[in-house]
C-alpha cells in the first residue's frame, strides 16, 4: 500500500499528513511554526511533527510540501518569503528527503497546491481554466491550465495578491492591501479614526478582519460598508482575472469567504458592471472552495504522487 | 505546392495575402474597410480582396481570419466589435469558406494571431509562457503557453486592455484607457485645457495619440510629460500581467511603441518599483515586436495551417 507524507509549512503554523493511493488522509498533526527560532531549529521541529505521524517507511512513496513562496521548486529552496523574515535560499526539501530515508521531495507553492487540490478533489473539477484564490491575512492563488499547475517561466505564477491598484486618494496598493482581511481590518480602523459612525467596533482594542467579520455578521452598520468597500475590490481584481484567463471557475477559500454573501454581493455587483461581456461569465463561475485549512495538505500529497 | 489565404479583418482596413508552406508573404492587397455599410456589402468586399490576389485554387489548402473580438471560434461568428458598430452574429468564417471553393477557414481574435505569428517566427521565439500587446488605438494582446495560443474556456482570452484601474482623481478606468495612443491625445488635451503649459501641441487643432508622440520625439516637455505619465500606467499593466502569467517574454508592437524608451523608460521605472522580487524578470524581457502591420496576416497563415 503506498503512502504519501504532506506538508504545508505556514509562517504561523505548520500541518503534516498521511495519505493514502487515493488521497485518502489517514494521520494528521499540527504545530506552531514559531519561525523566529530560525531555519534550522524549525526545520528540524517540522522532520519531527512528520516523524510524529508514525510512518509506514516501508510504504512512503514520496514527499510533498507546500511553502509559502517565493521557492525554487526545482532545487527545492524557499528562496524567502514575507511571512518568513531573515529566511534565504532554505533547503527544504532535501532537508525533508534526508529526513524521511532519502525519498524524493517536492516542494510548490501552497496557493499553488491549494490550486490542486480544488481541481482533482474539490469545487473546481472539470473546470478549464480554474483559478483559485485563498483570501485570508494576503491574497495567494494559483491557475489550472489544460489540466497542468499553470507556474510561468520562473515558477512564480500566479500572485494575483500582487495586482497593482491605484487609489482614489492617491498611491498604489497590492490587491491584497485592498481585499483581504487584513485590507477589512485597516479599513475599519481608519475609517473610524477619521470619522464618526456608531459601531460596536468602537468597543474593541485590536480591530482585524475577524473582528469586523463578526460585526458584520452581527448586522452592524459600519462593519457592513467596510464589507462593501472591500468587497469592491474583490470584485475589480476577479475582472481582470476573468479578463486576463477567461476561466471556467474560480474557487474562492480561505477565511475572508467564511463572510459569504456579505462580501461576494458587491463583488458580483462590480464584476456585472465592469465585465467586457457575458462571454467571461460562464454558469457556476465563482464556487466556494470545498477544502478548508486541509486543503494545501491534499494539494501537496496529490503533488508528491504527480511528480512522481 | 501547398498555399495558405490570411485574412487580417478590421474596423478601419482589411488585409488579404497568400502565404506558402513557410510562411513566406507571396502576395498582398489591402482595402479601407467602411464597415458602416453593413456586414453583407463589407463581406462581399472582404470576398472580392481575396480573390483579387489571383489564388491559385488547386493549391489552395485552407484559410485563417484575424477579426477583432468577441469571436465565437469554433462557429466562426463575430459575435460584436467595438469597431464593428451594430455588427451582431456575423458569420465571417462560413461566408469566406462558401467564397473559396469551400476551404476550411478557421477565424480567431486578431491580437491573438499577432501572439502567435511572434511566437513562432518573431521576437518571441522560444520564451513560453509569451505575452504579445499591441498597443494602438486600444491595448489588444494574446498569450502563448505551452507552446500553444491560450485562449480561455470561451475563446476569449487574453484582454489585457481591459484590466481595470481606479484614478488618483476617482473612478474606474481600462487600462487601454491609460496607455494607449487614444489615451495619450486624451491626456495632451485634459492636461492643456486644464494647465498653462507650453507645448507645440498648443497650435494643433485635433491632438490624437500620434500628434503627442511626434511633439515629444521634437523634443517638446509636455509631451514627454504626457508619455511618461501614460509609460508609468504602461508599467503598472506590465507589473500585473508578470505577477499572473510570470511570462519569459512580453513582446510589444503596435504604433506607440515606435516610441521606444520615450515610452518604454517610464514603464521600467514602474515596473523595477513595484514587481515582486527579480524572478519576475527574466532577462529579454521586454522585446520590440518583429513584425508591423503584417503581425495578424503572418498568424492568420500560421493558424489556418496549425488547425489543419
Amino acid at each position: 500500500m503506498s503512502a504519501y507524507l504532506a506538508f504545508d509549512f505556514g509562517g504561523t503554523r505548520s500541518r503534516a499528513a498521511l495519505f493514502d493511493r487515493d488521497m485518502r488522509l489517514i494521520r494528521r498533526a499540527e504545530t506552531l511554526s514559531r519561525v523566529g527560532d530560525g531555519p534550522d531549529i524549525v526545520l528540524e521541529r517540522l522532520v519531527n511533527l512528520g516523524k510524529s505521524l508514525n510512518i509506514p517507511e516501508d510504504e512512503l512513496v514520496s514527499i510533498g510540501i507546500a511553502a509559502p513562496g517565493p521557492l525554487d521548486t526545482a532545487a527545492g529552496v524557499i528562496i524567502k518569503a514575507e511571512t518568513l523574515p531573515g529566511w534565504s535560499n532554505v533547503p527544504l526539501a532535501e532537508t525533508l528527503s534526508r529526513a524521511f530515508a532519502g525519498l524524493p521531495a517536492y516542494i510548490e507553492n501552497d496557493a499553488n497546491l491549494g490550486a490542486l487540490a480544488e481541481y482533482h478533489l474539490g469545487a473546481g473539477q472539470g473546470a478549464d481554466p480554474m483559478i483559485y484564490l485563498t483570501i485570508s491575512t494576503g491574497i495567494g492563488g494559483g491557475a489550472i491550465i489544460n489540466g497542468e499547475l499553470f507556474s510561468g517561466f520562473g515558477g512564480h505564477a500566479i500572485e494575483p495578491g500582487h495586482m497593482r491598484f491605484t487609489l482614489p486618494t492617491g498611491g498604489i496598493r497590492r490587491w491584497e492591501e485592498l481585499a483581504s482581511g487584513t485590507a477589512l481590518g485597516d479599513l475599519a480602523r481608519q475609517q473610524l479614526r477619521a470619522g464618526a459612525s456608531p459601531s460596536v467596533l468602537r468597543d474593541i482594542e485590536a480591530i482585524d478582519g475577524r473582528a469586523v467579520g463578526d460585526a458584520a455578521l452581527a448586522g452592524d452598520e459600519f462593519a457592513l460598508d467596510c464589507l462593501r468597500q472591500a468587497g469592491m475590490w474583490l470584485g475589480l481584481g476577479l475582472v481582470n482575472l476573468l479578463h486576463l484567463f477567461n476561466p471556467a471557475a474560480v474557487v474562492l477559500g480561505g477565511s475572508v469567504m467564511k463572510l459569504g454573501d456579505l462580501i461576494l454581493d458587491p463583488a458580483r455587483k462590480a464584476i456585472e458592471e465592469h465585465v467586457l461581456f457575458e462571454g467571461f461569465l460562464p454558469e457556476s463561475l465563482l464556487r466556494p472552495a470545498r477544502f478548508g485549512d486541509d486543503v494545501c495538505l491534499v494539494g501537496a500529497a496529490l503533488h508528491a504522487r504527480h511528480k512522481l
